[in-house]
């Protein structure tokens, strides 16, 4: 059952010799007309170039994004810089549209120049292939994942529809993926970028792999207008169910990671706070690789939370893994062994109650694994 | 050659039942006199009960600190701070001494009761066995590290002696480390507070093993007296040196690591900003694995580089790898092939130069293994 864009909306997505020979590198989605759509970015002051592009378009209709694999083009240099302005000018030519309609994103391995003239051979036919199934796209801009990434979800009279990308590097402000998703509501670019930040803020900004950001993070949400205006509330209830539901396929397809981790954390004074204690935990190395193992090592989530938050109170600290509690007002409390067994299964849930406050979030993060090191050891030289 | 205390300073390690049987895990290091020294202390949240015990000492004069391994006493609650409080209260009946002259570090596993009678009937052995030999002490407090770590310095007319260990858990803040200096200087606590403050955030603040600050980390310097006086920044430069040496012997023996990174920073506005810098750079999980794998893979550098500086501006950025440089003014430049032997051999050397400021700083870190994460992966259940 192959999932397809809303209308007005339609993608491809064909092998242009960047990766190894046959692997589909290059897509194509495009709008039947030039639309509004909102952008969110990595914060990398090494931003790619396709990054740099991109966000320079923002405020204007667009007509397509041309993406491609195996290849950031970041730290590239003034000819990374070229590469990206002469796809867009070929992806223009074949769409005939002007270039600063065109958007760009790349994903790969960063500074290796970008084979651009094997990139723009192949824009015609990415052009001639563009369908309203999903599914080539998807695949294209795929690198180290090892499954297809695509969601939707849908109010009254409108769909959401979206794919993406991102195995590794998925860190604070975005992680290092691409995804693009699509509506057919009609809705002026601002109102968009405030739902897509809004969005991402709460999802693809809650995932954490390695905590390493990426020059090439880039969120779409383009609105081919085609099934009118819709609610705004429920416009931005679907698009962050559909980041929500990328961002978790995402780690749980992470680099190495046999099981998802959701940290949650709960009575922070404030977001940011409980934000920054959830990302402790996510971010040890030390209780990712305890969960590798199975063991419920919960003094590192405790040491994860102090480095956290220097003025923590641990008699106002409640740590538990699965449902047994395990720490409990500055003392151990509950059974080892019921938290190794809540530990055994896949999905891992670490609820960490931290005060009083109001503020309750859920971080996503997998455990890193021996396979994780030896996937990033080596392929450069 | 058995390395020795400064003269007034005695030590001794040996086995109260907290680790495997047989292994030293206690450990007792004294002044002949009640005498000024300094400390400093993690910064957690979730500081340990010795750490809240030998941080309230700050200020008095000393007698002995009592060190335990094989059991943090972290997270410990009530219990565990009973148990400093009688450690300190038994070490001073053996030493003739007020139990508030008797300081506390412990390091091992977070979350479990220390078993305290045993650590208090090995105290009257330790007290008999105080020698100024550094060995028993040096090997009592180890836990994974896989060698002793000892280092001397000294000026005119005095020297300045000291052991450390640690081994994974190395971070920002001063890493999950003990470190126990003596000097034989006759000087005044606030003196040598500010002395090893300086040295502490030049030396064991500049390494990073795994970003995962402990909840344990203590560094304390005696002084004895019995020297005299001696030239502050004599001093100053001895304590620095031995904290260095110690923090590189550290590094050294990283859990799983078999080759130690230096991160030069060059060329940033001010200290706080190179630091950053280069801590992004030693904290990559993404560069680390690369080191592992021995693969120039700088792109990880530029990329560590530009999370850790929103506003990083590449045109101004150099990198290298050993003499090879492979990034400069905003391209890859250099030969991939010459930076791969310079990852060949032990030693990495990375130098990133970022701008025309004064500050250079060098932060030291090891490569990830697949072996650090099953060092870490089991253990507690």
């Amino acid at each position: 059952m192959a999932l397809t864009w809303p209308e007005g909306v339609t993608s491809s997505g064909v092998a242009a010799g960047i990766k190894e020979a046959g692997a589909r590198d290059l897509g194509i989605l495009a709008l039947e007309q030039p639309a509004s759509w909102a952008g969110t970015f990595t914060r990398s002051g090494a931003a790619a170039a396709p990054v740099t592009w991109s966000r320079s378009l923002l405020g204007r209709p667009l007509r397509a994004i041309v993406v491609n694999s195996g290849n950031a083009n970041a730290c590239t240099g003034a000819a990374g810089a070229a590469a990206v302005a002469e796809t867009a000018r070929a992806a223009a030519v074949e769409l005939g549209c002007s270039p600063d309609e065109v958007a760009i994103a790349s994903t790969g391995p960063i500074g290796i120049r970008l084979p651009v003239d094997g990139l723009v051979r192949g824009l015609p036919r990415a052009v001639t292939e563009l369908t309203g199934d999903v599914t080539p796209f998807a695949d294209a801009i795929l690198t180290t994942d090892t499954r297809r990434k695509a969601s939707r979800s849908g109010g009254d009279g409108f769909e959401v529809v979206g794919v993406a990308k991102g195995a590794a590097m998925l860190a604070p402000n975005m992680a290092t993926m691409l995804a693009f998703l699509a509506t057919d509501v009609a809705v002026e670019g601002q109102t968009l970028q405030h739902v897509l930040g809004s969005a991402v803020r709460k999802t693809f900004d809650r995932i954490s792999v390695d905590a390493c950001q990426s020059t090439n993070d880039s969120v779409f949400l383009l609105a081919s207008g085609t099934a009118g205006s819709a609610d705004a509330d429920a416009l931005a209830k679907s698009v962050e169910a559909v980041c929500a539901d990328l961002a978790e396929q995402m780690v749980r397809d992470a680099e190495g990671g046999s099981r998802l981790v959701r940290i949650r954390v709960a009575g922070a004074p404030d977001e940011d706070d409980a934000v920054a204690l959830a990302r402790g935990v996510a971010d040890s190395a030390l209780w990712r690789a305890a969960v590798h193992g199975g063991d419920p090592n919960w003094g590192r989530i405790v040491a994860a939370l102090g480095a956290a938050d220097p003025a923590l109170d641990l008699a106002d600290v409640a740590i538990s893994i699965g449902a047994e509690t395990v720490f409990n007002a500055g003392e151990p409390t509950g059974s080892i062994e019921n938290a190794a067994r809540a530990m055994a299964g896949g999905d891992v849930l670490v609820s960490c109650r931290v005060g009083d406050g109001p503020t309750e979030v859920e971080l996503l993060t997998a455990d890193l694994s021996p396979a994780y090191v030896e996937l990033n050891a080596g392929g450069m030289s």
